[in-house]
């Protein structure tokens, strides 16, 4: 399309009038000159659906209605739902591609359990379904994954997909803050919600680890398949035994593929990560999702995960990106889980453990506890003693064994007549040669 | 496209089959199941035109010809150009897309000079032009400028995007070695040609910041444009100087666009970055571009910036969307410069100044160069002594200011009669608030 052959305006209609509605419908009706000579017309923002006309907004009112359900079946090119939830979001998304229109939604919760059907319906429809502000941000993630990385095999991807947790992990590494401070601290700078359950029990990564498994190995993964610890247990004893370790504790989400392709892996659990590796620097609020490929290497992108205004940039390049489809009349890549690896559970995930154990400093005792690994098939990669006597802790770091292995390892510790209490154990990533 | 409904195959001929060219054809010719259960259809390769038939390679001979301009207009579907360089490389892609066939190229010195000519032909034709792999390797940067952050506005790009000299960089910041010996080490290890002249003289990063300022601004840049200072001249000094300031140094490439809108300024030199930047710990081989973006806010891409794996990664990538655009019967997004915004001299960059001064030690001494400061209207940010009487020497570092007052300011420093000389004098970049 060429900026001298200006076309029809591409309507666009908007399903939520929070945060993020409000930054796109303003970017929508800004005059941007660059943007329309770009796309050789204008994007037209036809309404912006929302709950509660009588509270005031930052939208001009006569594009508001409260009848969301006419916004998703008015016809418009492209529908941006911007609500969250599973209802009604997914019902007036399936409207709106039943009345053809294209879809950007940033809704991580719906797509992570209801994605498949979706994506389904948008390709039989012939319409572009669209989301890359659903994980992470402003970080272009999803094209990268659909359609940069189309040659090549990803291996394994680690995501700081939730600023919050990374906020509170940042305040206990860097101030020695308690979890509780610094939660609070959190809390007072609008990092966390008054109910902060969703973030720090790790159910929101779960969801966005669940599509990026998805993006990644184009199998369905929901929510319910992925793994998930939070950070709430994270301690000041965690926190020196990783800097001990030359390492910083991240809270990641990690898909991964077997190497003998026999399925794939989906979990997010508090994780420590050695200083060198480039997730280590990725502090406060920021997310950056790490991605191995056969082919690429180690790729990392960083940048804002949340906020009104980097998450509406991510929509309204999508609404570009459907907009020029609906002017040439093609759609974009999709997802379609045409592979279809199995979901494979934790037990399988070839990991290494950090383990903290106090013991009894008596002759024998770490014969005993070497042969708790070793009877587990686990090897150990350094071990190393701390304090004597009756305040004597062994920390141990294993070599990469099944995650399966290294639990029972911790179980037969933990009956040991040597080891007074296991006192931490956290799985290691990012490690060269573990 | 439906996996179910299955198409032609698509055909892909590859000009020029050294390092790349050989993984491309390999990864073309692997059964690689997902990719074709992805595509609906295959990729077929039909030649691969080499310069020297009697050369050992790893390609079936049965693909190799040395009549280049043959394969350039067999009109296969894409042809993807890997040769280098100016010529015959220009020939071959205009004879290629006036086949009618699109293209995928890596050939940064091409793109940075010829650019424009090469974007008008191919948009005539209706083919895409695609060229990922000439920026930075495998990291997906060139998609991301164009797609994701469409509906966003760039205001400025740093990128980290020659390995070698970051390579010598890092050894010179993390054992204390010379520039010589740095780069004697990246030479032994491949990662330095024995001519080093395009890499450490900052050739190589300013045709990348060329075709990152045309995307990032829609704007014809050529290599011209850009100004360039490689890392030659660095030494200890520097490098301990920049330790003191809590910075590292890395080779910039720099595209910024007024904050007035009236221009954008393209620059490579050698920068101190602080080290609590996400660019300052990208370490070794590695690139990374770190873009600010009016509402995404700070982002930043990290990966392999050369090698054959990563940049036929990259390569394959386009070569999977072209395919796409040919079944689909559409193009991509392309490149044009719609919008065209002057191209100013790095004289009116904004920037601060690192500045170290030998200085005769005696009482005025600080104030008279404080005054040559003010006169060019350039504020100090801070100022340290180091030593006395003789070996007395004064580090400051200014605010910010346009490159032509702060190098007026150097000038007039270099006159007055209580500076021995100017010993260091290096960009800052990346801090908060200066």
């Amino acid at each position: 399309m060429s900026p001298a052959e200006p076309t029809r305006p591409v309507t666009v209609a908007v399903l939520g009038g929070g945060t993020v509605g409000t930054q796109v419908a303003r970017l929508l009706n800004d005059s941007d000159t660059d943007l329309h000579i770009r796309m050789g017309t204008s994007l037209k923002l036809t309404k912006v659906a929302v709950r509660d006309l009588t509270k005031p907004r930052d939208i001009d009112a006569s594009f508001l209605t409260d009848d969301a359900m006419a916004v998703a079946t008015s016809g418009a090119d492209i529908v941006v739902e911007l609500i969250g939830g599973i209802e009604p979001a997914k019902s007036l998304i399936l409207a709106a591609i039943a009345a053809g229109s294209s879809i950007v939604t940033a809704n991580k919760a719906l797509l992570a359990s209801d994605g498949a059907s979706l994506y389904a319906a948008a390709e039989a429809e012939g319409v572009d379904i669209f989301f890359e502000a659903s994980v992470a941000g402003a970080i272009p993630l999803v094209r990268v994954l659909q359609e940069s990385l189309a040659g090549d095999h990803i291996t394994k991807v680690m995501g700081i997909v939730n600023g919050t947790t990374n906020y509170i992990l940042t305040r206990m590494d860097e101030d020695g803050a308690s979890f509780a401070d610094a939660l609070a601290e959190a809390q007072s700078l609008g990092y966390a919600e008054a109910d902060p359950t969703a973030d720090v029990e790790g159910h929101d990564a779960a969801s966005k680890a669940a599509i990026l498994a998805e993006l990644a190995f184009h199998t369905h993964v929901t929510r319910e398949d992925v793994y998930c610890e939070g950070i709430t247990t994270i301690s000041q004893v965690d926190i020196r035994a990783a800097k001990t370790m030359g390492c910083v504790i991240k809270l990641l989400a990690i898909a991964e593929r077997k190497a003998d392709d026999s399925g794939v892996i989906v979990r997010v659990h508090p994780t420590m990560v050695p200083k060198e590796h480039p997730l280590a620097s990725v502090r406060e609020a920021f997310n950056a999702i790490f991605v191995e490929a056969e082919a690429a290497g180690e790729l990392m992108f960083y940048g804002r995960g949340a906020g009104g205004a980097p998450t509406a940039s991510a929509v309204l390049g999508d609404v570009v990106v459907a907009a020029r489809n609906r002017l040439t009349g093609s759609v974009g890549w999709g997802e379609s889980a045409d592979v279809q690896y199995p979901v494979l559970p934790i037990s399988e995930a070839l990991t290494c453990y950090y383990v903290n154990i106090d013991v009894i400093d008596r002759p024998g005792a770490l014969a005993s506890i070497a042969q708790a690994f070793s009877e587990s098939g686990v090897s150990i990669q350094v071990v190393r003693q701390d304090g004597h006597g009756d305040r004597a802790s062994l920390i141990v770091r294993t070599h990469r064994s099944t995650d399966g292995a290294l639990q029972a390892t911790v179980n037969r510790l933990r009956k040991l007549s040597t080891v007074k209490a296991v006192v931490g154990v956290m799985r290691v990533e990012g490690e060269a040669g573990a």
